[in-house]
């Protein structure tokens, strides 16, 4: 691929906005000042593109392209015909790839560093930070044996239902109303794992602008920023809880057309919401007209069988709600499901259509079986009571391991909890040394923070391992601390 | 499960700690009073049971019961025998539910007549448009016995790759490879069907510019149009090939960031390019600057295992190129891949993470060793020779049954070939006609064309019907052209 071919990633600026209600080319043109007096502009980088900038500001075409006129009539930026404003200076180099042929560059996106980690894991290494179920607690013989069920009876089927496998939506349906959560079949439809539920809400927003807590759950904030959406993070304090009404001032400036919010044990601070909070933020959704979308992956990991109101039990069905079973039954058979509405049914089972225009039969009908027969309830009810062992000895080994300065979140259930550490910790080299002692950590902190982190922490996970792993984990986890100190 | 079981859901409180170690008694009588004291207590609300605030705060259950007992002598709370603590007063009316409130409005998409369409098919019909291959072709037996084998021996992993099960990749390259497809395991991601690929594609487009036939394969321009992507849909006649001057033009006009093309038996038309058009194309590529992603859907759906030279091998690896299993395994399992290149691997795995992280993993090791054990070959060739038959009968019952003036392509494979009617045929009424006498015909124009249709016909699936059953379907068929002729 030739040199001159090579699509240019565009460098993201902030930009501030001066007094005035919406962007003007003004903030840009301080914004491209301000980065450049500081050194951080490199010559030959390429801007924003137009279109970004409109999208992302809200702005006009003309607004944003006279900034940049400006700023080329002051000398800082040049315009390169039909490639866009760059740096004045140097081109870089871009070494490309393979080939000869001139060859057109596809790309928009810059790659986050989620794919890699996300897909390599190290078999010796003692995981702190995963939010799976440790594999020898999840029921494989059982699935198996529901797998031999469907082949025999029900077969292959060679149809498939966009909407998911009727007998299992049905299933769903009756379990969430045994919960309060009163549900029709109609509603329900079924998706790969939780992810694609998220991706679908997304696909048919009206106004591609979100809210969500800040630090947010990491794929979910990737696939708001691959998709080019505005989103604004609501800080979120896992010891002290939302401050709402910082959220209410964020919201009324940024008019989300939607929330996305993980009301149980949320990814990755394990904070769950009281009920008050969640009527609060109902009356909000009220107030500024948005949406909300309902993430209750972690319900099913409590003890007791017990619940608490969902949101789309307190305010209706303008919450769309979701669940998964990959984190309680098998992470590969990526089975969650959307609890849709009348009004937004059709379209969500479009979007689904044009993503993967539906997922495996012979998966859901096995999920189906499983359910029907009883064993979901009685496997819950043992890695509910197993994960309630864990997650006491976590508790204990933190209380008597970690020094005095570190503190951490008692979620009370579900997969994980925020361990905070003192601010002279710095995480990324403590990350990096744990690896070498065989610990894997997760301190990439932009993978969930929106901006400047306003904790200084991670997540621990202590229903991917077995009690002794988990300690001997948490053990060089505090002797690492100790050094930082 | 009886009302009376039904569970009553409780607030979610929360206690913070005071200054002692652990929780006490007066921490949690202190928030309930707060609580209370700012309003959000509403009566008749169930207090947490006493065992999940003995989980949550890791506490006794006597301080837990301690505290409830306390704030009820202060006539905050009430017990109800064996139903737990209540906030004092009566029960909450819940307002909440459907319409009534000011609900949000999410949608940003009109609705699309597809989805119904594509979910709803009635037995009793015959379907003279499906693209499916006949259920009774497909090789549902020995695809129970590969899922068998996969659940004995490597039995069901717990995690999964999101660029598609290992093995699986690594057959298909070797499978492309053999084709003269240069391809490494490496460059190939598994997807659901094919159009997760092209959704994935999609997604990481520089520009949101497109071009694709005229008529399009009409759930990719659904995906498209959801997208808000421009679309420019170069017009393709089957029977005379594409006027590559006249897609020249178009596209310097439009300048598509990609060309989408699905280069053997195109769906709905069934055409199948040249190779000098191919080769054309690759030039335009070249001098329009576009990306090719290459749908080669329909290329083991010809006889005598030849191949034409896909567009990847004429254009390198700059064309992305995607397949898949649905149409001739079982459409159920939903498996299909696109072979990416070096410098676009990871983003389009990003971007398969953001929309469903991964898929099942069984459904892939399954397809495994379907390939594996040769099944998928030794199917192929049986699946061939019974489609050749299908596909000469069907020619024979149009030349036999047809009026003089109406014209059909004979694509030489593949599932699906145009019939074009005269112009005075109106196709919707004819469409409509078709129903009442148990013939369903793909009257949607709109679903496949940009604009005003310069076709006045519709595809005829000959690989979904039996011999007998697809020649009746056309005979009902013929008598309503003449009709309305």
């Amino acid at each position: 691929m030739a040199g001159s071919v090579a699509k240019v990633p565009y460098l993201r600026l902030r930009v501030d906005r001066g007094s005035s209600v919406s962007f003007t080319r003004l903030d840009i043109v301080a914004a491209v000042r301000r980065e450049h007096e500081s050194g951080r502009l490199p010559a030959g980088s390429r801007m924003p593109p137009v279109r970004v900038l409109q999208h992302q500001l809200g702005i006009s075409k003309n607004t944003a392209q006279s900034a940049y006129e400006e700023l080329v009539a002051e000398g800082l930026l040049v315009n390169r015909e039909r490639r866009g404003y760059f740096v004045r200076g140097a081109t870089r180099q871009k070494s490309s790839t393979s080939s000869g042929a001139a060859a057109p560059a596809l790309l928009r996106i810059s790659l986050a560093a989620v794919a890699p980690q996300v897909r390599a894991r190290c078999a010796d290494t003692i995981d702190l930070c995963s939010v799976f179920i440790d594999p020898e607690l999840l029921p494989r013989r059982k699935l198996a044996e529901c797998f031999r069920s469907v082949l025999r009876s029900r077969g292959l089927h060679a149809a498939y239902d966009a909407q998911g496998f009727a007998p299992l939506r049905t299933l769903i349906a009756q379990r969430l109303t045994r919960r309060g959560l009163s549900a029709h079949a109609d509603d329900v439809i079924v998706t790969t794992g939780s992810q694609q539920a998220l991706d679908m809400v997304t696909r048919v927003l009206e106004r591609r602008a979100v809210a969500t807590e800040n630090p947010a759950y990491g794929i979910g904030k990737l696939l708001f920023e691959m998709n080019q959406m505005q989103v604004v993070g609501l800080p979120l304090d896992p010891f002290a809880g939302p401050d709402l009404s910082v959220w209410r001032k964020m919201i009324a400036f940024a008019r989300p057309a939607l929330l996305y919010l993980t009301t149980t044990f949320q990814n990755p601070t394990g904070y769950s919401y009281t009920t008050a909070e969640l009527m609060q933020l109902i009356e909000l959704s009220r107030e500024f007209r948005f949406g909300i979308v309902e993430d209750d992956w972690g319900s099913d990991m409590l003890s007791f069988s017990e619940f608490r109101p969902p949101l789309r039990v307190l305010g209706g069905d303008n919450v769309l709600y979701m669940n998964s079973f990959t984190k309680k039954l098998l992470p590969s058979l990526r089975i969650g499901y959307l609890l849709a509405n009348p009004a937004t049914r059709e379209a969500l089972i479009t979007a689904k259509q044009v993503a993967t225009l539906a997922n495996p039969t012979i998966v859901e009908a096995m999920l189906c079986e499983f359910i029907a027969r009883g064993y979901y309830d009685a496997h819950l009810r043992a890695l509910q009571a197993e994960l309630d062992v864990r997650y006491r000895a976590c508790l204990d080994t933190l209380a008597s391991v970690m020094p005095a300065d570190v503190r951490w979140t008692a979620p009370g259930g579900g997969p994980v909890l925020w361990l905070e550490l003192p601010g002279r910790v710095d995480l990324q080299r403590l990350g990096a040394r744990m690896v070498e002692k065989g610990v894997r950590l997760d301190a990439r902190l932009a993978a969930w923070f929106f901006g400047e982190p306003h904790l200084n922490g991670t997540r621990i996970g202590y229903a991917g391992l077995p009690a002794a792993q988990l300690q001997r984990g948490l053990e060089v986890l505090a002797a690492g601390i100790r050094e930082e100190i």
